[in-house]
């Protein structure tokens, strides 16, 4: 299964045979539609990369540091996939396009560049045409001419994946959600906000929190991410510990299916009992269905007082005792629990400048609670502090309740995955597993790699239940990768290594 | 569509057209399998009727005041419509099933009597075989001989629904999760419970709580309800507000499908983002997919400290402004916001003895609070009151601290579902509007109906977003009845009249 990792949703397939009905679904488009998100936006900008302090810049964008294009393999080369009997491109579909979106068609290899190649720089598609719709009408008709001409089809966000899934794998038609970007409406008395899918994360939340409400998801990408691929991949993100997953808070969608018909379930009732639920089989579902166009989302009210922790813990077993602790301690203001290992640290402040004010510990915790009370939640928060100190589970630690620096200290856990680039290739994983064992799966692969891996560092969140993000560094000479199926249950993980084209398990866990 | 209220939830097909792949599936079976939960559960009592602080008993069951079962109109004969051509149970059908569960096969037809009727004794179906299976091995057994022998079945729960969706329409087989009722699994550090279908939901929470953990959900009718038939209605209920929809909460299922194949998406973990989630298909899908064997899902901590407001308001503006208020200054710790009009109270005091500790206002609101610190709580609680107070929000209330007097105020909420069958039919629906025309709806079906109605009363979860629940009590000679359109936009909401068979819209909102 070498291609796991660029089609990994299929994967699952293994063990729900009985359900044909939903495989053979447009089964013809979909193996080369893979994951809906991405596209390095227009308003993307250079990463400006600051000391501690200076600028809390989370934008994901292109560094000095990175590979040039030309270096990116071909996916179709690296993985040795073949591409299906789809339709070329011709100069009259060119010619459609341009009269059905005149100067929203891009053909200019160079303009296209960034558009086939991911974030990561892992792997390169090499379509040819990129369309950028403004409609969902616009949308419609794309798919159902290229349905009717057998073109494939990427639906592609912010291009801010970290599988490779947002990008062609051959000469797929990119179709960007990048000027998809209105807001259709807000109502301050639910909290229900309705836009289109090309709204990049950071800039809805902004909208939102000058009408005292937030986004209920963030993530390390929200300066380029959009959020009809966050729905469409089911981001979990820094918030999923407080406002729960995007299956709860998302109530409606609009959807344009492979055929260019429309489904409207943009609903905006918090309970919709009415039906199947249907707009549930497109969350997460990584555009193989069909092209999220707009989303309605519930948004929480912004909460009034913010404190964060970051904290020192001598061991893995620390950290997890101090998350059990502090979740009783904290209960309802608890909002995020992340982890990360010495060496993110090391990693932030050598590539990015990013100083910690916490030093010396093996393991760092960064805790933030949000509530609508002050007083009350940093009294909660020094009595937690208080105990975990006297226990010994934390052994250093500082506090921050003033929005720079809050976002000063975010920053060392959010621009690890940018950190890690600059050392050349990176692959990363987002990894459910039983909490208790978390932290062994990046000692083994330390172990397993030896000198072949610059960085195997883990960090992530522990707040939503049991996720771990690892991300392995390997040496520019490296000839080791890896490819992690994902499957639905932790005994059935399984990490592959692939020397060449040869592949062989290393660790079934 | 006269036969809405017995499958209301096909209308909503007449507007994803394009779905034929999912409208086809198992599309045979689909007519006349109609809702999950159900069933007078074998451990359910009569309820004991004692004056207000003596038993809040909140366990469905029937009443002698309850017209008999002989007067409840076979569903056939009041919705007019037809069987369709299932073949008949035969001897060697039911010798079949007695060799497969024996003593689990219930023909008696005194027996059969409780499971052929709904709680609210609106519809009658005429079933003469009832099953129990215990396992899911079982239900995949039943299911596919009922398969391949063209056997119409009605998956029941604890029979508690008040659409008429959990019994038979004609004489379909029963499959009752009754004997589905052992826990499976628990886990202390994530709070996934594990367990069968027919789990009753409030053995369930007691299970938990001796754990230091609660259900997410809660109901009325929790003494007898099933959490697979929760799960299948994707019942809201009482906690919504602060642990939100089963759609999160739920974490893996087990399911048969018709033709007896099980599907085992009974996954444990928070995040899993492998593959289509298709387990959401079957929340809410009311036994039309498959029969829920078993639940997996999430369970927050058991709050240390709750606190209860009972407070009367001099109309539903104020109950409103209140409502915005309470969401400000409560925040993170309010978890229910129920509204009640005075008619209710009058109800519940009539017919169960229960007295309302605050009187004369013509609208009453039930807050309740859940945190981690009872300080903090009840100061924010107190700040709270007293300004809605000096701002005449609120003109009379009463606060409840210890767990007995919190339960007693419940139950004035929890029982007026109870005290509106005392005078006869009771039509009740559970609807979704936007807030601030909540109550016009009882207003003008007051005004509309006149003295045909014995009572139209208003009460429900505010706090849900936009829910609300009516009740409509009309005359034991009433030639009215009602059926309402299950649809998903409040725009295509339909109030339509019925006079024998006739049938005309009176409201569209």
């Amino acid at each position: 299964m070498v291609i796991s990792s660029v089609v990994h949703h299929h994967s699952v397939w293994g063990h729900w045979t009985q359900l044909r009905w939903l495989m053979n679904f447009h089964r013809r488009t979909m193996v080369q539609w893979s994951t809906a998100p991405a596209q390095w936006t227009l308003k993307q900008k250079e990463p400006v990369l600051m000391p501690w302090g200076a600028s809390p810049q989370s934008r994901r964008a292109l560094h000095p540091a990175s590979p040039s294009f030309q270096e990116v393999m071909l996916t179709s080369e690296r993985y040795n996939v073949q591409r299906l009997p789809f339709s070329h491109v011709s100069n009259d579909d060119v010619a459609f396009f341009e009269c059905l979106m005149p100067g929203r068609v891009i053909t200019n290899p160079e303009e296209l560049k960034p558009f086939n190649v991911d974030w990561l720089k892992s792997v390169q598609g090499c379509s040819k045409l990129l369309l950028k719709p403004q409609t969902a009408a616009e949308v419609s008709q794309v798919l159902r001419y290229c349905h009717e001409r057998n073109l494939a089809v990427n639906p592609q966000g912010g291009n801010t994946g970290l599988v490779g899934g947002s990008v062609p794998v051959f000469d797929e038609i990119i179709l960007s959600t990048v000027l998809m970007s209105q807001i259709i409406s807000f109502d301050k008395v639910s909290g229900i906000l309705v836009c289109q899918a090309g709204c990049i994360l950071e800039n809805l939340n902004q909208y939102l929190e000058e009408k005292g409400f937030i986004m209920p998801l963030d993530l390390g990408a929200k300066g380029s991410c959009h959020i009809g691929g966050n729905v469409a991949t089911n981001a979990g993100g820094l918030r999923l510990l407080r406002y729960g997953s995007l299956r709860g808070t998302v109530l409606g969608l609009e959807v344009v299916l492979a055929d260019g018909s429309v489904l409207d379930c943009l609903a905006s009732l918090r309970k919709d009992n009415t039906g199947y639920d249907l707009k549930q089989l497109f969350i997460g579902s990584e555009g193989t269905l069909g092209v999220i166009t707009a989303v309605s989302i519930l948004c929480p009210q912004k909460p009034k007082a913010v404190n964060l922790a970051f904290l020192g813990c001598q061991s893995f077993t620390q950290v997890l005792k101090t998350f059990t602790t502090c979740r009783a301690m904290l209960g309802e203001i608890l909002s995020a629990y992340e982890f990360m290992d010495d060496k993110c640290m090391e990693l932030v402040k050598r590539h990015l400048k990013l100083s910690n004010p916490v030093t010396g510990s093996p393991f760092y915790v960064l805790i933030e609670t949000s509530g609508s009370n002050s007083t009350h939640d940093e009294e909660k928060l020094n009595n937690f502090l208080e105990k975990v100190m006297i226990s010994g589970l934390v052994t250093d630690g500082t506090v921050a309740t003033d929005e720079k620096k809050i976002k000063m200290l975010w920053s060392l856990r959010e621009r690890i995955t940018e950190a890690l680039t600059h050392d050349g290739y990176v692959y990363k994983y987002d990894i459910s597993l039983p909490v208790g064992k978390l932290y062994d799966l990046v000692t083994d692969t330390r172990a397993r790699l030896g000198q072949c891996a610059k960085n195997v560092v883990g960090y992530g969140h522990l707040g939503s239940g049991r996720v771990l993000e690892e991300s392995l560094r390997l040496s520019s000479s490296g000839d080791y990768c890896f490819s992690l199926f994902s499957v639905s249950l932790p005994h059935m993980f399984c990490i592959k290594e692939m020397r060449g084209k040869q592949e062989q398990p290393i660790a079934c866990l």
